[in-house]
């Protein structure tokens, strides 16, 4: 029998400008990982709301699956969100991207007045029902404000999205680089990584931070 | 003027079955700036030999672009290989993923009687001549083995892979988890990774070690 913490990761695609940010996901298992414990990582089975060209920032025409580009960055080792129990996970995470933005949530399009997909929406509750702790890099506290409205969050320092994120009920914390703000009270960590200009040094120094943190709020 | 040194990355899209393995090139990114160096980011402008869905291993009809898609591991910061002069940079460093055999190269499809793609092989070639060192991980060292002939690789312990090697003229060493061989007439450092069955932490391991060993032999 493993004594291994395990935690759920939820991917929204599989690059920065339309699904999930890839540094932020691979130096998120990383830390997992070296903090001991082990991950399983999920995704919505869905067609993804825009396919960018990662050169030119383009929209590309093309229809892509959130779970399927997902899959790349894990070498198919991914489940379909629907079947995500938060019984047999001590922890969820959220790696950001606009993924989070655009296939999670619809913040990429609405704002505050935003949408969050149900079964991102019925992980995060299960999971704060059972009493343990969510991690949410880079964009993806914006989900925590739709889903919570009163939470104590990070997204760095812009100013627009920190704005949004008070219009949805939620109270921002300036931060930098590897900083990470948690509310306790919601068992919720959060961290800005590429809602900054940053070296990949510093997302992998704030996603080991976050892990971190969520992995003391465990029990 | 910067005094650091510059390592070129040459990557073969995004995702293990038809491009770049992503963790490798992660954590290979990470070792570089680790080391107190920079990089640049170098893809061959061509349509991938194959689209693979990353959860049933199937090929899809779809056309994708070797360039395009691998910016979704850069964020978009990537030139195309065409660009590439030795010049500019202290070390070549290649990343694994099925891309190396299907773009790169064509050894998933010919083995031993493989093509190099051209801009890779000039690339491969000028590094060489100027006397600075080449880091190859994973399924890589096939392109070294083709190009160069007589040199001392390792793909880490797969007899078939290890066989095609010495098809071409190399001689092959059996490693394991993050163990690094190195040609030292010929400059070329190689490391298994995912030619192993790892985990992410050994992947991050590899990729440390054959950076610093690359970083070692720069002048």
């Amino acid at each position: 029998m493993s004594e291994k913490k395990k935690f759920a990761v939820v991917l929204s695609g599989c690059g920065v400008y339309d699904g999930a940010e890839i540094t932020e996901t691979v130096t998120t298992l990383l830390a997992i990982e070296k903090a001991g414990a082990e991950y399983e990582v999920f995704a919505p089975d869905m067609e993804q709301r825009q396919v960018i060209n990662h050169i030119n920032g383009e929209e590309m025409q093309e229809a892509r699956n959130v779970l399927v580009e997902a899959a790349r960055i894990v070498r198919g080792d991914i489940k379909p969100l629907s079947g995500f129990n938060a019984e047999n996970y001590d922890a969820l995470m959220f790696p950001g991207g606009f993924g989070a933005a655009k296939n999670l949530s619809s913040f990429a399009f609405d704002g505050p007045e935003c949408s969050i997909h149900p079964e991102v929406e019925k992980a995060v509750r299960e999971t704060h029902k059972a009493d343990k702790p969510i991690g949410a890099l880079c964009i993806t506290p914006v989900i925590m404000a739709k889903i919570f409205g009163e939470a104590k969050l990070t997204i760095g320092s812009d100013q627009s999205v920190a704005d949004a994120l008070q219009a949805m009920g939620a109270s921002h914390v300036n931060t930098t680089h590897g900083e990470v703000v948690t509310d306790k009270n919601l068992k919720i960590a959060t961290t800005p990584c590429y809602m900054l200009d940053a070296k990949i040094t510093q997302i992998a120094e704030g996603a080991e931070n976050i892990v971190n943190a969520v992995m003391k709020m465990t029990s």
